[in-house]
């Protein structure tokens, strides 16, 4: 089973996935396409992915069968599995087991459709499926941090075309989000309120980096977005769980989302991208001092050798003029 | 010029590259390949680069003319610039001038060939040109963190295929190396000694990870390496700091750094690669809490929303398996 080991320098886990991985001879770069391969992820081919452990449809259907519209099942290769938290020390070098878990959820049945041109009640049970999963695995006893993400694209780093999102459950809190919350934990101990409220109404006086705003939700590029074209969506007010999301938020966020993904998909050409969704860890007290946000990053560029070695981000591109051409693109 | 914005929220720097940025309609996927370009690092083609800032030639040739073995010129997008040091500061957003340098190292006037079929002087030279420009860089105002790279292949973020080095100089320290000197004084407070002279000794203790291993040098799988086969060169003993390295180490390193280049090169196929050189930064005091080493990464997988979202790496892998594998391919 997939193992956690940690830098012994500067404390980060590193996730080595056995299951995953290939023999080494398989990287060797060959000549030559790939075969086709049958979708496990559509209608008919429930059998090829392990049992599901959600799915939304209509009457009374049994599990894994068709004629679902939301279907949620383990990663097949998963990165985090329930089994064991076993730890070993070898002098400096401290490995676990990579105790979690990890599930793909699957967008809808159609094969050629994706985010961006579904339409924005499917893309509301996409994100009904996040809430009803992360408020799962919350309270299991591995739930120390809940990643949620998409990679649309293969070069986004998609493995498999069909449309889907992953949802990751780790036994410890990786290095970014511990940033954030301490960042912003600081930011509340001196001025007593949210840094992302904060944030979020320096970019509403400012309105330079605005892609749209609803009701409840804001898009925009962030002041310092690591990526060209990196777009946060916010909820307005203060809250730091996204689980605790209304249905009616829901319906909202839907809107404001697929909008976002249609920019990008008519502005420039249905680019891969990633996303990812932050929110307070579970268990997590100092509510007030995080708040929930997902950052969709359009792949346009090869991060490399100096963000490799430094960890530090170069966007090529102007967060002002990124936030122009996203508004002014048909949503 | 291009710009450093900090994230409000993590404290951490973004190179907003204004003189690298395409317009955003620039990004658009359009079909079709790009249009073949003339070589800029290739003999004759000297005017395309701004004038070098260091070359070996042999005799009394002037500067920018061929016969050249090595040269040195000012990246022409550059990401840093010796121009000026203005901050500015908006409300929660700080940002300032990307004070600082940015050159690039042409490993030789060939434009087939590279590290890994240079022959070990040339590789040598490379690293003298390291060394020279690395000593110049550390005296300037705006010298805070150097950090020596390559991106081999396009896959890995080579914009120019002619084998070449690149070198940052910025006035921040970035967040990795950062992570790495707090980690390493920690337990050198801790434990009286150098953690990588500590890691060492375990790996040759343990020898599951070694690759290779000269008088003065370790090629070593990490344990905890971030992707598949990245390999770190180390100096045996405690070397805080790569310039102070010596005419005979560089000879010693060209010959394992292009073993192990080479090993990549035969046994994946001449992969696409980065590598970085993490070094103590100029005016680093505790030097002997740090111990320089390089990085060598071979672009296979591509990071993607996990990685992006929480920082933490996924290596499909077994670090000990490709160890194993590189230690049997032709060096």
């Amino acid at each position: 089973m997939p193992e956690l080991r940690q830098d012994p320098v500067t404390k980060r886990w590193v996730v080595v996935a056995k299951e995953r991985a290939k023999r080494p001879d398989d990287f060797v770069k060959r000549d030559g396409g790939s075969s086709p391969r049958v979708c496990p992820f559509e209608y008919g081919n429930e059998s090829m992915t392990p049992p599901e452990t959600l799915a939304f449809r209509p009457g009374e259907l049994p599990p894994d069968s068709p004629d679902w519209t939301i279907r949620v099942v383990p990663n097949k290769f998963p990165v985090f599995t329930p089994e064991n938290h076993d730890e070993t020390i070898n002098g400096l070098y401290l490995s676990r087991k990579a105790y979690g878990a990890h599930e793909v959820i699957i967008h809808g049945p159609q094969h050629e459709l994706s985010l961006a041109t579904y339409p924005t009640h499917q893309v509301a049970e996409v994100l009904r499926a996040y809430k009803l999963r992360y408020n799962y695995h919350k309270n299991q006893p591995y739930a120390r941090y809940i990643q949620i993400i998409i990679n649309h694209g293969k070069s986004a780093g998609a493995s498999l075309e069909h449309s889907h999102s992953q949802l990751f459950v780790a036994p410890v809190l990786p290095e970014l989000p511990a940033a954030q919350l301490h960042g912003a934990a600081e930011y509340y101990n001196e001025n007593g309120h949210c840094i992302y409220c904060k944030i979020i109404s320096q970019e509403l006086a400012i309105n330079e980096r605005v892609v749209e705003k609803t009701d409840n939700f804001l898009a925009f590029v962030p002041f310092a977005a690591k990526l060209p074209f990196e777009t946060w969506i916010v909820p307005l007010r203060h809250r730091p769980k996204f689980e605790d999301i209304s249905n009616d938020e829901i319906e909202e966020l839907a809107f404001i989302f697929g909008n976002t993904l249609r920019r990008f998909y008519n502005g420039l050409n249905d680019p891969p991208y990633n996303m990812y969704l932050h929110t307070s860890p579970p268990g997590y007290d100092p509510t007030d001092t995080y708040h929930w946000h997902m950052s969709i990053i359009p792949k346009l560029t090869i991060p490399a050798g100096f963000e490799l070695g430094t960890g530090m981000w170069i966007d090529i591109t102007i967060p002002e003029a990124a936030a122009k051409f996203l508004r002014n693109a048909a949503p």
